[in-house]
């Protein structure tokens, strides 16, 4: 079974390690002889360029992650971090000092940005720094082309004019806290897919939305022009899974994000604002997944209500297969 | 009192250590009251990218020594350095691995790439990180252009073949063991002396050089062009100070490089190799230090003996007054 997964980062990364286990994959590593072949979209609008190093939160979130190198209990960066040159930037007064830029994970940032340099894309850098952790599945960035989350917020040294940050800036830095009066995917006019994507999707048996920010992550993902058309024109299923519950956003504080679009936190609202393939013109799902004794309505897209908390991967894994059942798909 | 020196990397630091004892000014840090001015020219030959990053091994010598951060025993590098990003590096199996890259040392080379990446000079990015160290002397690279040092070597792979590897390469992965056909400074032909230098030497009351590497440190400073022509038309005095001691070079592999070049390992050599200002059409030299004991002969060179040893900040800074009288400069 062909398997596409749009993901972000913390919560994409754990909901693709429910996929894994669902289709029978070890949770780490690469099983070349599984029958079952799984790609992940992954959003690259937080990347960023900081001290000279090019930074993929998602990508990396995702590589670690599936490949055994993550910090279990942060969610992002290597175990056994440490913090050497990050104190030492920091020594020399080098700006920005509140991004965690860890020492292992400036390995990772020292290849990818020559090999960037060197004019690789992001996709064949994301290939080779793959080979060394295995994650199992194929991690395509959304895009090679610079996609770059701004947020507009109020100018804190001029409360009469708006500034637009990097999104990085506003959710790291700031908290999320300075209300963002809207987002930006600045360069998504002209972005391409990265090669692979748009087939992938052709190709697939079912694609999901892993529960990740519907705004910044997912939506960002959709917003590569091409990629929306080839949701809407696959014959696969597509499946949501909802990041809301109860009218909370579990992870981060997608909240923040769905105000600035202006669509309220509520798994209803997100549901219709992903909308149906049948019925809204722009709509990419066919099936919405939302917490157990929610009741919700998206005109023209089947709703289903199961568990939805990742507390672990069995319970992941549950989630996984009620979405594949959704889509009408089967693992065996 | 100007004092200009020549220098390279874990001599010259040392030797500056030595300098500013002789001139009363703290081993580290600065001295702003201080009658006297030192300026450093600094080797950049041995520079090199390497993972990205630009590395200038006597710059940041001379920067981490004098701003009281080197490992002392190492004689290069930090203090309390760690490896972590090293380690990563090669677990991702990134080439070259035998390059000694601390975590602490890589946040001076972000800094320093990203400036020069941004169209900063190296010298006014050496300015803007020595703002942190606080050397106490003033710290120029020889030029603000590449000029690099390779080393012509037998072709391991063929050995009817020669082939040339970045002066690193032959000195830190190889240990200076294969024979050096010959030395070449790529790109010191169009090289112009960073701003300040010709200066420097004009306006000196006197010019040393370090007891530093005669052929891949001094001698590439040498071999900038107008630095030779400064040297030989300054008012003030050139002293060098003999990095050969009883026939052996006493750091690192000097007589590796000086075979290269066809010239013996031998104090007397070296000072004629250097030359005469008055009697040498090319020559640099007024005076000439050499081990307490050795009978040396340069012609048009004054020549003295003294104890040559840098064993300790005071024995240093008595050779440099030793240096200080040949010239006929007194600090007082």
């Amino acid at each position: 079974m062909k398997v596409v997964i749009l993901v972000g980062g913390v919560g994409g990364a754990r909901f693709l390690l429910g996929v894994k286990q669902a289709l029978g994959l070890p949770a780490t590593g690469s099983a070349p002889e599984s029958p079952h072949e799984v790609t992940a979209l992954v959003n690259t609008g937080d990347d960023v360029w900081m001290h000279g190093l090019r930074i993929c939160p998602d990508l990396d979130t995702c590589m670690y992650t599936l490949g055994g190198g993550i910090d279990e209990e942060r969610g992002w960066g290597h175990s056994g971090e440490t913090w050497t040159v990050k104190e030492e930037l920091a020594a020399y007064g080098a700006e920005p000092t509140w991004f965690g830029l860890g020492d292992k994970d400036i390995a990772t940032h020292l290849i990818r940005s020559r090999m960037l340099r060197a004019g690789y894309p992001l996709s064949q850098v994301t290939e080779a720094l793959c080979d060394r952790w295995q994650p199992g599945v194929r991690l395509l960035p959304m895009s090679d082309d610079r996609v770059e989350t701004h947020v507009v917020i109020d100018d804190p040294e001029d409360p009469d004019q708006r500034k637009a940050i990097h999104f990085q800036e506003w959710w790291v830095r700031y908290r999320a806290e300075p209300k963002a009066h809207s987002i930006i995917a600045v360069g998504a006019d002209e972005a391409k897919p990265a090669p692979g994507v748009l087939d992938a999707i052709a190709g697939a048996d079912v694609v999901l939305f892993a529960p990740s920010n519907p705004v910044v992550s997912v939506g960002t993902t959709l917003g590569v022009p091409g990629i929306r058309d080839a949701l809407r024109k696959t014959r696969a299923k597509v499946v949501g899974v909802s990041p809301i519950i109860g009218g909370k956003a579990l992870r981060g504080m997608a909240d923040a994000c769905l105000s600035a679009i202006g669509v309220e936190t509520s798994a209803e609202a997100v549901g219709r604002h992903y909308g149906s393939r049948k019925e809204s013109p722009e709509g990419v799902l066919d099936g919405w997944l939302v917490s157990e004794g929610e009741t919700v309505d998206v005109p023209g897209v089947a709703v289903r209500d199961v568990p939805l908390l990742m507390s672990d991967v069995d319970a992941t894994a549950a989630m996984v297969r009620a979405a594949f059942d959704l889509a009408g798909v089967s693992v065996d």
